[in-house]
């Protein structure tokens, strides 16, 4: 019998709140690499809020899925069979990938190889992947934050949120965290050490809770959830300030017409304000220096990782359906095997939401 | 008897559109300069859109004129008495000052000294005086405009519009203006050599009429208009598209709250967009340069100033009141005195709605 492998795919249209039976595992013959090309067998994969934006079967700014397509993710994996004399069998590597238990690897798309054992490979999925460099990126690029400054981060106890907070305060900002509920807020300010934290559900005027916050105003906003947030924080901005968008959790889920707008747009004249979008993957170029210092963040333990780990294939549609039900404490990952050898095991860091 | 002047305050608060009844004419003692100051006598002064926000009586971003206060605005005089060394009676400034006969000048404050007797008085308030210097300044510091990228000016026929535009033509940009009724985009096509011109109240659909005047899609919205217009663009925007968000007329007479917002902000993220506003004044110290590039560029009938006069104190107020009706063509202006020797006359330019 031929090698097979598992992988999850779309089959349903999801309809405002992603459910786990929009998905079903499918058995698939095992792929096989091209000259150039390597095989990897995926040990963590995640789910990404993002991926919603592609489950409804419409024209949207990303191309939607088909039904029987495989779900778009982030992995890391270990090289099991290479075609490619620059990737050799047992490399560890980071790639975008989809919810699938192998996958080939090509380095003229998405490859990061991982040399670095210091840290628990979920860790290359979470501060040192894609939503940590999301929030470096952020920081440092679109904000250019200065040191002494105040910042705001939404859904700071979110995977990226939580790296962008500890980024702001490590970079010596004062730094407020927004998020829901009161085991998130206690993280934000006990283990991630923010000056102040918001749960957003526990007050009757978010602004003003966040200007009691930010006495001298907001530089910097760092936006994970959207129009409505960013509405809210305007108005309490300094001049020159900056609103990186990073995310937009709220808008995922609905129709963009319908959503909120941003409607207090006086400030951005007279404060001089600057809003601005990136995408993470513009400054691959520059992610080498940024994992190093993330990396060294995280092992003098002024940065600490935010994740969770579910355990086996069948545990990745509901992994996904619960982002939106507000359930994942940081980075959510989805275990398909054993870590290699030579790597920290995930005990080693803060994960107040492990469930592996 | 005592000299006097006189000057135009507000008589009761604007609710909505204003009228020339909410403003009256009162004289008031000459006013006497001390040491360090001079004193002018209003030649030309404007009437500015962004005046209104202060008219209301209501706390806003800009502190709120009281009853009685005179109304706000930018002028060119001739100095005619002086107790500071560094200007000479007879002078030609440009001032930020009120709806005034004379007015005080203080070099801690906005003056700018005209020297260059080249070209018509009214320029010096028009593209080269703070509308023309918000287009450059908004083009080339906020959008860093590059040569062949597409431009989309809104209220194109407007002071600022109207220079924003042709600079952008002029810097090898496709540029496309937006204005209200035939006459204007005749003027933009005609006398302004845009690439095009869109009626925005003849066409059913703007979005489709702005993506059909730009098939490469858009690089740069300078925006005098507001959230209502952003969002009709954003989804026609080019990666890293930047808007210039430069002013808000549809915002100036209604409550922020209840005004349109901008809700399509997922290009936001995934065009890389950036938005931006900014205040002309930040960037003085480089008006020179900029000033003499734009004196330059209508000496050689590159760029042609668009503005009109009316005449004497009296008709101020209802000057400024017909900015709302959208009656004016390109910067409005007053005119309280006769020019000084060695301005050439209004009329070597083009001045469509010339009523003086």
């Amino acid at each position: 019998m031929s090698p097979t492998t598992r992988r999850i795919v779309l089959d349903r249209f999801c309809d405002g709140l992603p459910e786990a039976a929009d998905f079903r595992i499918e058995t698939a013959p095992m792929p096989v690499p091209r000259e150039g090309q390597f095989l990897v067998r995926n040990i963590l994969i995640s789910v990404d809020p993002g991926t919603r934006a592609r489950l409804s079967g419409k024209a949207s700014y990303v191309p939607p899925l088909k039904l029987g397509d495989t779900v778009g993710a982030f992995s890391v994996g270990e090289i099991i069979e290479s075609r490619n004399p620059d990737f050799a069998v047992g490399e560890i590597v980071a790639l975008a990938v989809g919810w699938t238990e192998h996958v080939i690897g090509d380095p003229r798309g998405f490859v990061r190889r991982i040399g670095d054992r210091r840290l628990p490979l979920a860790a290359w999925l979470g501060a040192l992947g894609v939503s940590g460099m999301t929030g470096w990126f952020g920081l440092h690029r679109v904000a250019r934050l200065q040191a002494g400054e105040t910042v705001v981060v939404t859904s700071a106890a979110g995977a990226v949120g939580s790296a962008a907070a500890q980024l702001a305060r490590i970079h010596g900002c004062r730094t407020i965290g927004i998020a829901g509920g009161p085991a998130k807020c206690n993280w934000l300010t006990e283990t991630a050490r923010l000056d102040a934290a918001i749960d957003y559900k526990a007050v009757d005027d978010l602004g003003a809770a966040i200007a009691a916050a930010a006495p001298k105003g907001v530089d910097v906003l760092f936006d994970n959830v959207g129009n409505q947030m960013i509405d809210t924080v305007i108005p309490l901005m300094r001049q020159n300030g900056r609103i990186v968008v990073s995310g937009q959790i709220d808008a995922y889920n609905q129709d963009e017409a319908a959503g909120a707008g941003i409607r207090n747009t006086r400030a951005v004249i007279t404060q001089r304000l600057a809003m601005q979008g990136r995408v993470v993957f513009d400054d691959l170029p520059e992610w080498g220096g940024a994992e190093a210092a993330m990396a060294d963040h995280m092992l003098s333990g002024d940065l600490v990782g935010r994740w969770e780990v579910m355990n086996g294939l069948e545990a990745t549609p509901d992994a996904f359906a619960g982002l939106f039900r507000g359930e994942n404490t940081g980075r959510r990952l989805v275990r398909l095997g054993p870590d290699p050898e030579g790597f920290p095991q995930d005990q080693s860091l803060d994960q107040p939401g492990d469930r592996s």
